[in-house]
């Protein structure tokens, strides 16, 4: 494909997704393919000769469509949102083109100059501390990472090797392994947090201990002063808490001025994981719930979850960046360079060393939309949320499970577990709609979460005339 | 941004980036900003209101192009290739657009199912062992991960879990903390292994012994067997091998061969890591340098660096895939679904849970090029490498480090290191070319990698000529 064919394919491709976007009303939502659907559709090997470019487009169709979920469907309702715009699409293609790897900031200085700059936008837009912000003039700054279950891990090996370092210069005679020390950490999330803190603590091997929430699904102060003393008493060592701000279960907030405040007095690293929800920090109504954050060492939400940035751009700030450098630092001749130390070398903040130029698609949402674009984008989706709430509410048959804050709609029927997860069955059996369920203190419940851009208050009637439907047949 | 606002900025964009890179030559390959250039050149926070495209877009010049390294300049000649072609960027648009997030087959059976697919196309086209395919029937299979860093670290983390597993099972009685275990355990590089694989010893909390090489900078079997040998002795359990083809530093190829058959003798895990090297196994007459494949457990290469997929794409393949999971399974209800276990759910296998849709550009890339087409690619580049080796041996005053095999020349003149960090530091300040440079064995010398996909022999004698006028001012 020559600059030519480029110019001709590339804009092929962008009125194809201009009406792809458009018309996603048209498709299921959720595929009917069976696993294994698309081997069948195409050759068992790469061609030898280069194929025509027509043959390749008309694929798209035949191959791919038919077993895509449309995450951008109004009629998605499952998971949580992923971001998805125009302007983040179009940003994508010059970083693309581009292309450049910016482990350092030698490797290609604007890629990391408008992360750190427009990480500072993002951090004021959230109204974070000063000391989050790198421009600030301390140690603290903003990274994008590939995801937050990134983040979390990011933050718990950084507590690891501070403790690490804490315990080595406590007890400097005495000759211990590593593995040693870290057998006898422990790390605390709560019993809703997401199964990538779970996951981190495995990878990180350090003992993660879930602990009970309230009745709110929120995990409080007491709860954990209680396990840090109880811990404590047994000779382990607490060194990391990982506080949710909307879970994925049912968009729950752990009460993180509480939290925070015993991780501060216990010296223990607060990592505030708010991977959904943080994105509604820009509207001044929802600011409060991130009230707390002043106790935490390291902050991370998603952009690419409901920000309108498309995936990968994980937002994590934190206080000292030294912190997470220590836990990475390997520093060969190759990627040194003459400047180091003015500017962050990303390399030292993250798991990979390669990283794309994702702020450019950050710094192109924020422009094009605006702080008071997004913010209108937010309150839509959770002005949609609470008109589904109220439909549920007036059906005597439903119950709405926890509190709808943001746009996650969590109910059942009031009924057992067994009859709700069959309806959730045979509502994406009809496939009109596509949901996942929810489990919390063994009451099994559906989740409606508002999740494509394009949702509007007929599409959370629809869902609700579907529901019904199904409930009817049932 | 509406769609029609979309359908002509994102056509705009497809221009520019066709002329960008139709045009990469008249740009000065690696910028002369200072640190903290950019900060200056943009308001210190996000604005209120949208603004409008056409400002945005210039900014792209006045902002970002002067502080960029041109990677995919045919005079840039550091580290080594990022992929970019112009199939893979009209891919990408799709990715975008399509915006699901893959991780497991029913949150979007495509994204799941074209991976598995065209993993095998690649592994048949690298002939891998039957084992390592999905359509083998085996256990085995591909994944694309986002960097061989993290295939790095997933590979030692799943020979983690496994000799844990291990040892309780031979130890039923014992009761022994996970890191009291890893405390005992050892892995193993050479001591040219790129610095990632340091890492993932860091990250992981496993000890990682990088082995002395010989004079061809090749770890050899009986290197490995007297360290293992040595260590067992001392009562540590060695678990895992990091082999390399194409180190960084000198593109140098570890013999898996002898590796190979002492970690199947020893019951050890053999990764390979191929990162740069891997693409050439395309080619029959390089093919040879991955035998002893067949000894490794996972084999990893980045498409993304010199295979025309544009970042990222790091393809890995397994023989036993459920060795991965077993690392990372981690199994919420809002993540299960009806089809598990018939496919693949690709989170299980490596470290973040989200993933974008990246198989449609290895699919775009492989098709559009055939085999054949991406073979002239990689012979094209060695063809150049060889033709400024020449060049540099024609010159009595430098002397060739190693040899040379792929599209990297290490070279330097026949005096101090001193002088030779002086060469290379006036090239990237006269700033008509870019190196970066290595040392190897207290050896410090310049590496001139072929990058661009658009280089050509004018472009390598234009190199030369630019090193000879600096040594010369010298």
């Amino acid at each position: 494909m020559d600059a030519d064919e480029f110019r001709r394919c590339g804009k092929e491709m962008v009125d194809f997704v201009a009406d792809y976007l458009e018309n996603i009303r048209d498709r299921r939502v959720f595929p009917s393919v069976q696993p294994g659907y698309l081997r069948q559709l195409i050759p068992d090997q790469a061609p030898e000769d280069g194929e025509r470019w027509e043959d390749v487009f008309k694929d798209i169709e035949r191959v791919i469509m038919p077993g895509v979920t449309h995450w951008h469907s109004p009629q998605f309702h499952a998971y949580y949102p992923t971001a998805n715009s125009y302007p983040a699409i179009v940003a994508d293609i010059l970083s693309d083109s581009i292309g450049c790897i910016g482990f350092s900031w030698a490797s290609s200085p604007a890629c990391t100059e408008l992360e750190v700059v427009v990480m500072d936008w993002l951090g004021k837009m959230l109204d974070l501390p000063e000391e989050f912000l790198s421009g600030s003039g301390g140690y603290g700054g903003g990274v994008i990472q590939s995801t937050a279950s990134e983040a979390t891990l990011v933050a718990l090996l950084s507590a690891r090797v501070r403790e690490i370092n804490n315990f080595k210069k406590a007890k400097p005679d005495i000759k211990v392994e590593n593995g040693v020390i870290m057998s006898k950490f422990v790390a605390y999330c709560s019993e809703q947090s997401h199964s990538s803190v779970e996951r981190a603590g495995l990878i990180a091997s350090i003992k993660m201990r879930a602990l009970p929430t309230d009745e709110d699904c929120s995990l409080r102060g007491q709860t954990l002063q209680d396990a840090i003393d109880e811990d404590r008493a047994n000779g382990l060592i607490p060194i990391f808490v990982c506080a949710t701000l909307g879970t994925t279960n049912s968009c729950a907030f752990d009460n993180v001025l509480e939290v925070g405040a015993v991780c501060n007095k216990e010296g223990i690293w607060m990592h505030i994981d708010a991977a959904y929800a943080g994105s509604a920090f820009i509207c001044p109504e929802f600011r409060p719930l991130l009230d707390g954050v002043q106790y935490a060492e390291s902050f991370n939400f998603n952009p690419h979850k409901w920000l309108n940035v498309n995936f990968d751009c994980s937002a994590m700030w934190v206080k000292n960046s030294y912190l997470l450098s220590e836990a990475f630092n390997v520093d060969p001749l190759y990627l040194k360079h003459e400047n180091q130390g003015k500017m962050p070398d990303y390399r030292h903040w993250h798991i990979p060393l390669g990283r794309r130029f994702r702020s450019l698609k950050l710094w192109f949402v924020l422009r094009m939309y605006g702080q008071k674009g997004l913010q209108e984008c937010i309150r839509k989706d959770v002005r949609l949320a609470h008109e589904f709430e109220e439909l549920v509410k007036s059906d005597d048959r439903f119950e709405i499970f926890g509190k709808v804050v943001m746009g996650l709609v969590c109910f059942r029927l009031k009924k057992s577990n067994e009859i709700n997860e069959k309806l959730l069955k045979e509502i994406n059996t009809d496939g009109r709609i596509h949901m996942v369920p929810a489990k919390v203190k063994d009451i099994y419940f559906l989740r409606l979460a508002i999740c494509a851009s394009r949702s509007n208050s007929g599409d959370v009637t629809f869902a609700w005339k579907v529901i019904q439907e199904v409930t009817e047949k049932l």
